[in-house]
C-alpha cells in the first residue's frame, strides 16, 4: 500500500464509546419501553460515537455521485449502451436524474464527479476529477494500475476534506457506470471467496442468456487477472472501477473526518467492501440504507457486517437509497432531542428489568 | 354484520386501473430503467390508482392513535402496569411521545383518540370517543359485545370522514393500549388459523416465563369464547380490543373515502388483517410501512398480502413506524412529478426490453 494511504488510514480514529454511553443512557429514560425504537436508537448511538457528542447536529447534507466508464462493456455485459453514463452524469447535473429529486426532498446537495467517464465533460457544476479516459476491459487485463486506483481514492478522501470545510456533516454514496455491478461481482466474488453464481445479479435488467454470459466474463476476468484476494488494493485495480475506487475513498475520508457515511446499494457496498479490507475502523462510520434487488446485495452487506434499514426492491444506484435514508437518520437525532423522559412526563417504568 | 356496516363496505369502490396505467406509462418514461425504483414505483401507481390522478397530491397528513385499555391485563401479561396507558395519552397530548417527535419530523398531525381508556380522560386535544372503560377480560368471557365491536369500529370510520373534509387526504394507524399485543396476536391466530407459539411475542418486553404465561392466557381466551374464525366481527369482539376496532373503521374509513392508509405496525396490521375479511377491497388503500420486531408481524402482514418498506427492529408501535414512512411517500410523487423523461434528457434507453 502507498505510504501516503496507510498514513491516512492509521489516522482514522475508533468511535467514542463514552459517547455512545452517555447516548443510550440517555435513550433509556425516554418515555419507550428500552430498545423499542430498534435502529432509530442505533444510529442515534453511533453518531454520538462519531462525533463525540451525545446529541450531534447535522449541517449540510451530500450524497456524492462518482462517475466513470467500464472498459468490459465491450464485451456486451449491460442492458445499456456505454454512453448512457455520460447523458446521466448532465441529467444528474441538470437536475433531472431520480436521486437529484430524492436528494431535493431530503434537502440535500448532489454533488456529482467525474472520475473516469469515457469522454470529455463539462458543466459548471461537474466536479471534473478524471483519473483516465475508463478503465480497461477487465476481460483482457487489468482494469487500472494500483497507482491508478490509489489515485481514485485520493480523489475521493481529498472531496470529502473539500466539503467537510464548506460545513458538510452528512455523506451518502452514490455512483453511475454502465457496466459497474460487473465490476462489483468480481470485487464481492474475490474478497468473500464466494461463487461467482451468487454474485453475479441483473443489474439494470438483463436477460438470462446475456446473465450467463455476465457471469462467464467475469470468471475469466478473475482468471486472467489473479487477483490478490487479501490484498484489497490489487482486487480494486485490477477488477475496476474508477467510481468503486473514488467511493472507497469517500468512505475513508468521511471516517478520517468522523463524518458518517450512508451506503447506498450494491456498487457503493462494494466500495465499502474494499474499505473495510482497507481500513476495519472505517465500518463503525458507515451507516447501510437500503437492501436492493442486486442479487449479490445481502451478502455483501452481511460480508461488511451492515444491515439495511429499507427493502424498496431497488436497483437503481445513483446514491438513491441512500437518500431516502436521511430523514430517518435525521428521526433518530429528534428523537434524542424531543422526546419526553419518563420522570417529566409522568409515565410509570417497566414492571421487569428483562429487557433493559 | 350490522346493516349500517354492510351498506358502508358496499360503499368501497376498487381502485382506479386507467390511473394505475397512466402512471406506469408515465414512470417508463423516466431516466431509469424500468421498474428500478421498486416499491416507490409501486407506491406512486398505488397512490394512483387510489385517487384516479395520475399525480395526485397530498394534502394534510394524519396518524390516528387509538388508546384503550384491555381487561386481559388482570392476568399479568404486559411488562407495563395498564397505567401506562392513559399517561401516555397524555403525554400524546402534550407532544412528548415518539410518535408526535417523529409525525412533527413528516409534517404530520397527531389525532390522539380516547376510545376505551379505563379512566375518565381530558384534554383539549384529545378525541374522546370512548365507547367503554376498557375490554372485560378476554380470559373470562368475551372482550366485548359485537355491539361495541360495531361501535368502535364507526368511531373510526367517521373520524375519518371528519378529517377528510378538514382537508386530511393521507393517513396512518397508531395505537395505545398496554395489553395490545395479547389481543392482537389471538386474533392473529384465529384468522389465519395458526398456532399461538408463532403468534404470540414479547409485546414491550417479557421474559420467556412471562411469555409462556401469555400463550397459555391466550389458548384459553379463544377456547373459551370460541370465537367464529370466518367471521372477523365476532372475532374482533370476543378478543378484542376496542383501539383494534377503532382502527379496523379508520382504515375501512379510509378506503371509502379513497385516501391511502399507512400500517403501522403489530397491533395495527391485526387491524388491518381484520379489515381486509370484513372488506377485502380495502386492502388496495393500505400502504405497509415497517416489519416491526415482534414476532407475529411478519406473518400478519403475509397473510394481508403487504410488504413492508422499513425493518427498523422497532416495536413501540403508536404508529411511529408508519409515520416515518411518510416521506417515502412523499418522494415516490416527487419521483412522479420532478424526475426527467428520456426524451427531455436526452439518455438512450435500453437495447433490449427483458426488463420493461
Amino acid at each position: 500500500m502507498p505510504t501516503s494511504l496507510e498514513t491516512m488510514i492509521s489516522a482514522i480514529q475508533p468511535i467514542n464509546l463514552d459517547a455512545v454511553q452517555a447516548a443510550s443512557d440517555h435513550l433509556d429514560q425516554l418515555t419507550k419501553p428500552p430498545g423499542s425504537l430498534g435502529k432509530l436508537e442505533e444510529i442515534a448511538k453511533q453518531l454520538a460515537g462519531i462525533t463525540g457528542i451525545t446529541v450531534p447536529k447535522i449541517g449540510k447534507k451530500a450524497v456524492i455521485v462518482m462517475a466513470a466508464d467500464h472498459g468490459v462493456c465491450e464485451e456486451g455485459i449491460s442492458a445499456f449502451p456505454s454512453e448512457v453514463t455520460q447523458q446521466m452524469v448532465l441529467n444528474f447535473c441538470s437536475g433531472g436524474a431520480a436521486v437529484n429529486v430524492l436528494a431535493r426532498h431530503a434537502n440535500a446537495d448532489v454533488v456529482c464527479v467525474d472520475i473516469g467517464v469515457n469522454a470529455p465533460l463539462e458543466h459548471p457544476l461537474l466536479y471534473s476529477r478524471k483519473v483516465r479516459f475508463g478503465t480497461a476491459n477487465m476481460a483482457k487485463g487489468p482494469a487500472m494500475t494500483e497507482q491508478e486506483a490509489h489515485q481514485a481514492i485520493q480523489v475521493g478522501i481529498q472531496l470529502v476534506e473539500e466539503l467537510a470545510a464548506q460545513g458538510y456533516t452528512l455523506f451518502a454514496t452514490g455512483e453511475m457506470g454502465i457496466g459497474n455491478t460487473t465490476a462489483s461481482s468480481a470485487i464481492l466474488a474475490v474478497l468473500t471467496e464466494e461463487e461467482i453464481k451468487h454474485t453475479v445479479g441483473r443489474g439494470t435488467g438483463i436477460d438470462d442468456e446475456r446473465l450467463q454470459h455476465k457471469q462467464a466474463v467475469i470468471a475469466r476476468a478473475i482468471e486472467l487477472n489473479q487477483p490478490d484476494k487479501d490484498n484489497a488494493l490489487d482486487v480494486l485495480a485490477k477488477l475496476g472501477g474508477l467510481e468503486i475506487a473514488g467511493l472507497t475513498g469517500v468512505i475513508l475520508g468521511a471516517a478520517l473526518h468522523r463524518c458518517p457515511i450512508v451506503i447506498d446499494g450494491f456498487i457503493s457496498s462494494a466500495a465499502a467492501l474494499v474499505a473495510s479490507r482497507i481500513a476495519p475502523l472505517s465500518v463503525s462510520y458507515m451507516i447501510a440504507s437500503h437492501q436492493s434487488q442486486e442479487k449479490g446485495h445481502e451478502r455483501l452487506l452481511k460480508a461488511i457486517g451492515l444491515s439495511p434499514m429499507l427493502h424498496m426492491d431497488m436497483r437503481l444506484g445513483e446514491g438513491t437509497g441512500a437518500v431516502l435514508a436521511f430523514p430517518i437518520i435525521e428521526a433518530a437525532l429528534k428523537i434524542m432531542m424531543e422526546m419526553a423522559t419518563f420522570a417529566s412526563a409522568g409515565v410509570s417504568q417497566t414492571d421487569n428489568q428483562t429487557d433493559s
